[in-house]
């Protein structure tokens, strides 16, 4: 059984992990027999986002490592403890905290800063060789990762695609239900909700993502 | 194309709605050709559980609405506009925030209290013959809406079915991958996470529950 580490990054589309992103991903894994470790950065989030009037919620602070443990009930630990010798794969969801909380793309473009511990994981991944898997907006950090025209994908968004291509990234536009494989990189990356307009496209589009990155060896 | 009112009960198990049955409840919804619209009450949450530590958040405070819409994507509306009349189906996934938001049956067990507005809608469904599924911990609220000796499940627990019959429902004992349905009633329940140890089987149950309700006539 491949065991995957998967890093999650708050809980909302807003201001964490892509709630329908995440839970698609690890059932998934489980449907093609994978185990997981859910990991986040014991950090305070960039901000709280109202998810029903879509503003910041001002004065109001939460962690991502607790808040990522509702995807996870409870199972979730601090990525600081992920070490890629334990794992076969690494997976990252998407979500607005992908690119607040685990690095500022969402904020500050190509000249975002990430945050070390994340970074440090999806380094060791991509240095040990072993296979990892990216959703929706989170492939800036696999951007920033791989460098060194390692295709990637965010969907078709032209000034999204050219702050990936930034890190020396090569972006490749692709559909919501498929995949962009880097088979040297042993890289998948997927559009997810930076494209989908309802969960069944972007269900089908994370269960490729998941399915081929079980694939590379 | 059937419509279904989803009413969710905040956003993570132990305080709210149950967040891979409320995504995989409307991913199947979504596989099955029926469209949703999520509703929660516009109230404050019993509580809020840090999901890391499982200990309660003192001095923390939460929206049930507005906690839902982080599992909706911002697209959900207070419990208070549902009109059964608008809608084929209505649809309850659980979590604790079933049995400690939209009633208090975690806390009172069949003592507790029920949200008027909540009950209210469910009752309405109720009355115009209309199908209705309850996942989980959810059956609590069938229970004392349907009574009449109508046939629920919240899988094995004793005590719990105990307290589902205090309300004159009829508690049979079913898995986590099953179903039970009341024909009469056109109520249809299913253990999911009371039962459940992993995502996997709770996704077979819920898509059965999902495929059983919008079958009934």
């Amino acid at each position: 059984m491949k065991k995957a580490a998967v890093i999650l990054s708050g809980c909302g589309v807003f201001d964490g992990a892509e709630i329908h992103e995440a839970v698609l991903t690890l059932l998934s894994l489980e449907k093609h027999g994978a185990s997981y470790q859910c990991f986040a950065p014991d950090v305070d989030q960039l901000h709280v986002v109202n998810h029903l009037t879509g503003e910041v919620a001002e004065g109001e602070s939460r962690n991502v490592l607790v808040e990522a443990a509702r995807i996870a009930r409870g199972n979730v630990k601090p990525v600081t403890e992920c070490q890629a010798e334990e794992f076969d794969l690494l997976v990252l969801p998407g979500g607005f905290g992908a690119a607040k909380n685990l690095c500022t793309f969402a904020v500050d473009g190509p000249d975002c800063s990430f945050n070390e511990d994340v970074l440090a994981v999806c380094k060791q991944f991509a240095a040990a060789g072993k296979p990892a898997a990216y959703a929706c907006i989170a492939p800036a950090l696999a951007a920033k990762v791989y460098g060194n025209n390692t295709n990637v994908t965010i969907g078709n968004d032209k000034d999204t695609a050219a702050g990936l291509e930034a890190f020396g990234a090569k972006h490749q536009l692709c559909g919501v239900e498929d995949v962009i494989i880097d088979q040297d990189a042993k890289l998948v990356t997927t559009p997810a909700y930076m494209l989908g307009q309802n969960m069944l496209e972007v269900s089908i589009g994370l269960d490729k993502m998941v399915q081929s990155v079980l694939a590379l060896k």
